[in-house]
């Protein structure tokens, strides 16, 4: 006959008369990762008798598709970004740690950081995506990509700088160098980066100059394959491509990019752009997880895994988001976006959850509620499957709905305030050049 | 006899029968360093019919007074910083230009910057001050001083890496050094600072951590001399040191440091403290004007100055704010304090107006409305010389100060919602470690 007898702690114990074995501890359920899909994970667990360790490397949970407003001296870091134990301060089934993952060992279900071994009974890896540049990686020095707060205030200094820059010099060659800046990868971050940069030299900051017109400024964006936003319909591919031509961006379509240095850019069709700041948005690759769980990878890096996201073999381990790789109902891969990663963490959660009850759950099923991406100020595309908005709906639409995203109050208010104010007033306080670039 | 003739661009044309000599040319102002000083004379300059032109290294202006609280995590970077361009944006008279200073020749009146060569007819310096760390220049990159925001961004990440690597090491002995915060320097700054960090590890982290427990955290204050805020009457700064006690930061007064490294400090009685965030704020010293200018200058590197805040022999050159020594009405130096800055700069403006109008001006005459500190969130001292105030109505007058001196309508209305906030909530969203912290 076995008992059950609940401790006060809330862990079960479970006797068994006979063997006088006695189990009693909760499970560990280690995370990797503080972004969309650790802490969906982690927020899933929060009523479970469970010790949870969640791990990431930096302090603060980033609200990436914002990133590029602060690249653009739109948003300060700190209103797309949020401590991560603030967050998660509440939940008190919760240790987070500061710590950069140097390996997994799967046979003792152990992760080793830099300062620490830690074991687990259940792993979620969410360790999310970083730039890939296609085998140049001298490129990087060059051109920044966006992932990382470090990024995006590198690139607003880099923006910024090159306006002063212009501003002092006194030959003309190099003046226009200095305005004419190079946005390499037609997706979505490139299409809001190239807007973005084409509303700050416009609006923004026009009336601040007096011997350069910021107006003048040449901003091109140079995408390898046929369209900007592959990932959209076809004909919201295209209305992107026009609005962004409206606003001032030249679009170089089927142009691979060749050389990337100091002076600027050479394309593959032979042309070259002289340009001071070239901005990186054409590739990511996966962090380095298949690396350290010693399982098959795609092309990208991205874990394969199965539709209980799984890798092979070992169903107490997780991984999610950009550094997965899930093939969905539909027999398509399932895009690295903000929600799929959410609904990943949540299904990990249900899934462990399960299994600490007993249970078993469904398969993963990713709901694709849709894809957005502005252009500018006023306009925005989305293809939410079964309706198409362009133009300035889509851009309401666009900011209500990461606006609701954004994790904390405090966090929303400030930035609905900070948005209608640069709306009206094209006021942009965050335009600073900080740290290494102060002179 | 002789005509003048107004220009249509305003500029007065003399025309001498006799000898046919036009002269016709604005006079030329250039003014180095947009901080209190230099911006107040700008503005004072900006209905006179002058070529103005203002140099600074970095693209913004930043209210340094507010600048602890960048670096203890309650305010980010963008509210207490704008941009110079934004500032200036409606002066037409003015063209700003982020250069770095690198000589000045008085005989040819000429500015040398990293990238040009500016003349000038009137020149007004204004270019601040720096740490000073009393011929230990090795011990800046262990202690880091407040004067910039690369500076707060780096101070903010020490302390909140610290309890980071607390929450995460097992060892007791390094747990204790990094819970142990030394601040060197018992003015205004280093008590501001001492108290916010307390508010910091007893108040809004509190709950964030479980291993460590945040409010053990020792804050110790290190002061040479025999008091602390040593420009306000003794029994201010009586009032101070009790309050920081209470508050729970160790005072040692008396005690000059000998020894300052990655283990942390030893004091000249021969306690050693250990500690991985040691903070200076115990000395400043002024800009390169004097060596600029090759004129004479005082231990601290200021530049001597007369009543009019010219240098010997050039009164076409004003030096102000942090990087002159003026000595007031009262045979005392002035300070080296924003509102001191402010108001020479608004003489120099006024001097340069007279002299283009043939007039005479009255010497500098410094206005002293009192001094005031903060000691974390609900206190202060404040003397304003018929009244002295403490506690929680000197706390509330320094705020109102501050926020009524801050540049720019919505940095006013965005610190004051931040503070209202973090007063009442205790939420400090700018808590983000970032940049070269980012592991």
């Amino acid at each position: 006959m076995r008992a059950t007898i609940q401790e006060p702690s809330g862990s079960s114990l479970s006797v068994e008369p006979d063997t006088r074995q006695v189990v009693a501890r909760r499970a560990k359920v280690v995370i990797l990762g503080a972004g969309f899909g650790g802490l969906a994970a982690a927020r899933g667990l929060r009523h479970a008798d469970v010790e949870l360790t969640v791990i990431d490397r930096r302090n603060y949970h980033l609200f990436q598709p914002l990133l590029y407003q602060v690249a653009t001296a739109v948003l300060s870091p700190a209103q797309i970004a949020m401590p991560i134990r603030r967050i998660l301060s509440r939940q008190s089934n919760v240790t987070v740690l500061m710590e950069r993952v140097e390996g997994i060992d799967k046979e003792s279900r152990t992760v080793q950081t830099t300062n620490r071994r830690i074991t687990y009974d259940y792993l979620v890896v969410a360790t999310g995506a970083r730039h890939a540049y296609f085998g140049k990686d001298e490129w990087a020095e060059t051109a920044p990509g966006l992932k990382t707060i470090a990024d995006a205030t590198e690139i607003r200094a880099r923006i910024l700088s090159a306006f002063e820059r212009a501003e002092a010099v006194e030959d003309e060659a190099e003046r226009q160098r200095f305005l004419t800046f190079v946005v390499v990868g037609g997706g979505a971050t490139g299409v809001e980066l190239a807007g973005a940069i084409t509303e700050l030299a416009r609006r923004v900051i026009v009336r601040d100059f007096r011997r350069i017109d910021p107006s003048s400024a040449r901003v091109v964006l140079v995408e390898a394959g046929n369209v900007v936003l592959p990932t959209m319909p076809p004909k919201l591919s295209e209305e992107a491509r026009r609005h962004l031509e409206t606003l001032g961006v030249e679009v170089f379509l089927g142009e691979a990019v060749t050389r990337c240095d100091a002076e600027g850019v050479a394309l593959a069709g032979g042309r070259q752009i002289r340009s001071s700041c070239v901005l990186w948005a054409a590739g990511v690759m996966a962090s380095r997880a298949a690396k350290w769980l010693g399982v098959p990878a795609d092309r990208a890096g991205r874990v394969h895994v199965d539709r209980n996201l799984n890798p092979p073999d070992h169903n107490e381990i997780f991984v999610i988001g950009d550094t997965a790789s899930v093939i969905g109902k539909d027999g398509r891969l399932v895009p690295g976006v903000a929600p799929a990663a959410k609904q990943m963490g949540e299904h990990a959660a249900r899934a462990i959850l399960s299994r600490l009850d007993g249970r078993t759950t469904g398969p993963f099923d990713y709901r694709d509620y849709g894809n957005l991406a502005t252009i500018g100020r006023k306009a925005a595309v989305a293809d939410l499957r079964r309706i198409r908005l362009s133009g300035f709906s889509a851009w309401l639409l666009w900011n209500i709905t990461h606006l609701w995203f954004l994790i904390g109050f405090r966090n929303r208010a400030v930035v609905f305030v900070d948005w209608a104010l640069a709306y009206v007033c094209c006021d942009h306080a965050a335009r600073l050049i900080t740290d290494r670039h102060e002179r």
